[in-house]
């Protein structure tokens, strides 16, 4: 009786930051070597990989010699320009999320009108050109006036908030040279902020994660709360709003929508199709991850439950800071709080880069709340911001 | 303000089997990236690893040249010879657990005799050479006698269970062929078997796992079933044990002890100084798996947590048969069972021959395992032993 060999799709990810990391982790588990295509060996996907690809993501001979090595390519982030997804499709290579969806991930004035296309709630917001755009936006809607670069922002970067015109005037000229599209919002008073994730297949077979709270400083996510702590009948809508633009954008894999609520209603915020920092809580908490889910989607095959598997999970990021130093010199101590597990991503600490994150779970979130926030401030060194909250 | 690098140990594992790739696996949460010691680069753990390196592990000079590359070696079986592991200590290599350790780990002689040593619970049983011996060992301890190699048998083999002396004339012949030492022990009506892992650091902290139910056919490991339904003080007597065991072996890493029961009382079988087949549901059930405690405990970090964080969980091995084919094009019908993880470890199948696992959690014991054996059957293809039973 001869041997049956096993046939696995090759799967690659344009991109090798720590959510590729986490998606060819998981895909260990379905018998997959997960490529991935870096900008260079030693970033944080490309030093647990064999099977990596050097090469810049706006290359077009780079990106076509990465795809012809994969039966199914899906990306790590949003910088790779739409027109050279078209291209990789029109030379018959399979992206999931397809090109037209990434179009959409990648541009937050495209997420906007898909979502009120959809009759979606969205907090007031149109494409702003110059200072005399904003000042018109502004009689409208009122100050403070938030503008978002349409591309490329992310973690806080690409975000002013303007009280006045001079303001107003001084971030036009920095999104100006920048090269940056801007989009203009009405200021909203937020009282928290929620997220959820949809993993659907290209078929539309779909599951929807539980609504987690997420608690940003500064534009960037520092916790997760698994599930939200908030009325049912809030999280219901919100996953229901996930769901129709899982639809309507025709996603593969894994999207994140992240909402404002106000007023006690949902507001969509930003969309992204690929595994999220919102969504890190799942490996620990849920019966499937985001990143085994994501594969799942995007090589359509069976999706997992998405449901929590333990009571409560808090997912704290870890930020390095000046004192963070060397993080491996750090890790046994965050080791010793119980209950946490600490994901490090294998990169060189700098002060406000996300180097890694811890997940807790509990009997609730103040238990879960408390075991993650002291494993992060244990790996971040110094006074940590959650050691403030 | 400069970076700082990440500085973490080089762990190598020597054998590139599943237990290396989940070790592997495991690791990268670490922030690691596990070295591995391969046969040949298609070995389950050498497709996933970026650092492997080619030789035998029969070899000092591959031994060395592998161990020069770590900080801390520790072990995927138990096929280096000890005389090879006292010599990589020599030349002052850090070898988790130590080569007096291992060289227990590869002899159930020995196994038996430290446990003797500390008073806990054997079979009777003796080193046997030819038929005589054997003979006189079932005039005092009654027919059928069980035979056993002391080294290298796993999975059934190596082991005869013999009823008369032509039969174990037949079995003396047969292990003197294969250069085998056996060990004769009494057979004892098992009423079940279970399982335990210990994990310690080298200083002594210890933690232990649940016990396990452990459900064999033909001497291999079916079904895992988590926890073991037995009465809580022989779960509390079997981990007792393992802990003594732990401490006299000066164990690093994870220790598995496997026991039978007979008259509600525990018997202690088989040791093994590495993650083990029986531990595979704490991947999923259990707030830290045995692969991360493994890595914690080589590399002398803290241990995590080893209690199970859902209410039961049931792991099923799927073993190659003769109507499998290609694992590949089964894995998504068993991906469609709910609440199951599929774990391939990108093995050709063959009949009888370990290719993966799935492990199902639940709310009972009785609906796990039934998720986990219709998965494990649409895996392995035809009238799988999980359909009878």
């Amino acid at each position: 009786m001869g041997d049956s060999p096993l046939t696995v799709p090759r799967v690659g990810i344009v991109g090798a930051g720590q959510l590729a990391r986490m998606t060819l982790q998981a895909g260990i588990s379905l018998g997959l070597t997960v490529r991935v295509l870096a900008n260079s060996p030693d970033e944080s996907a490309a030093l647990v990989s064999p099977a990596v690809s050097l090469g810049a993501p706006t290359s077009i001979n780079a990106l076509s010699a990465f795809a012809a090595t994969c039966d199914v390519v899906t990306f790590d982030h949003e910088l790779v320009d739409a027109a050279l997804l078209r291209q990789l499709e029109a030379a018959g290579h399979v992206l999931r999320p397809s090109a037209a969806t990434m179009a959409v991930g990648q541009d937050k004035l495209f997420q906007r009108r898909e979502a009120k296309a959809l009759g979606l709630p969205i907090p007031p917001c149109r494409p702003v050109c110059g200072t005399a755009d904003i000042l018109t936006f502004a009689e409208e809607h009122g100050w403070p006036v938030v503008l978002k670069a349409r591309r490329g922002g992310y973690d806080g970067r690409g975000v002013w908030v303007v009280t006045d015109v001079a303001e107003a005037g001084r971030a036009a000229l920095q999104a100006q040279a920048r090269g940056l599209y801007l989009l203009a919002e009405q200021w909203v008073p937020i009282e928290r902020e929620v997220a959820v994730l949809v993993a659907r297949r290209p078929g539309g077979q779909m599951v929807v994660y539980p609504v987690v709270e997420t608690v940003q400083v500064d534009g960037i996510c520092h916790e997760v709360l698994a599930p939200a702590p908030v009325p049912p009948a809030l999280a219901e809508e919100v996953r229901a709003i996930a769901c129709r633009l899982a639809v309507a954008l025709d996603v593969s894999g894994i999207l994140a929508v992240e909402l404002f609520v106000t007023g006690g209603k949902p507001l969509v915020n930003e969309l992204a199709v690929r595994p999220h920092n919102t969504g890190h809580y799942s490996i620990e908490a849920c019966a499937t991850s985001q990143f085994e889910n994501h594969l799942r989607g995007v090589l359509d095959w069976p999706l997992g439950v998405p449901e929590m598997i333990v009571p409560a999970a808090v997912m704290v990021n870890v930020l390095g800071r000046p004192e963070t130093g060397d993080l491996g010199a750090r890790l046994p101590a965050a080791l010793a709080v119980e209950g946490v597990r600490v994901h490090l991503y294998a990169k060189a600490s700098r002060p406000g880069r996300k180097i890694g994150h811890v997940t807790a779970v509990g009997a609730d979130l103040a238990e879960a709340r408390a075991r993650a926030r002291r494993a992060a401030a244990l790996l971040a060194g110094g006074l940590a911001f959650t050691d403030e909250a």
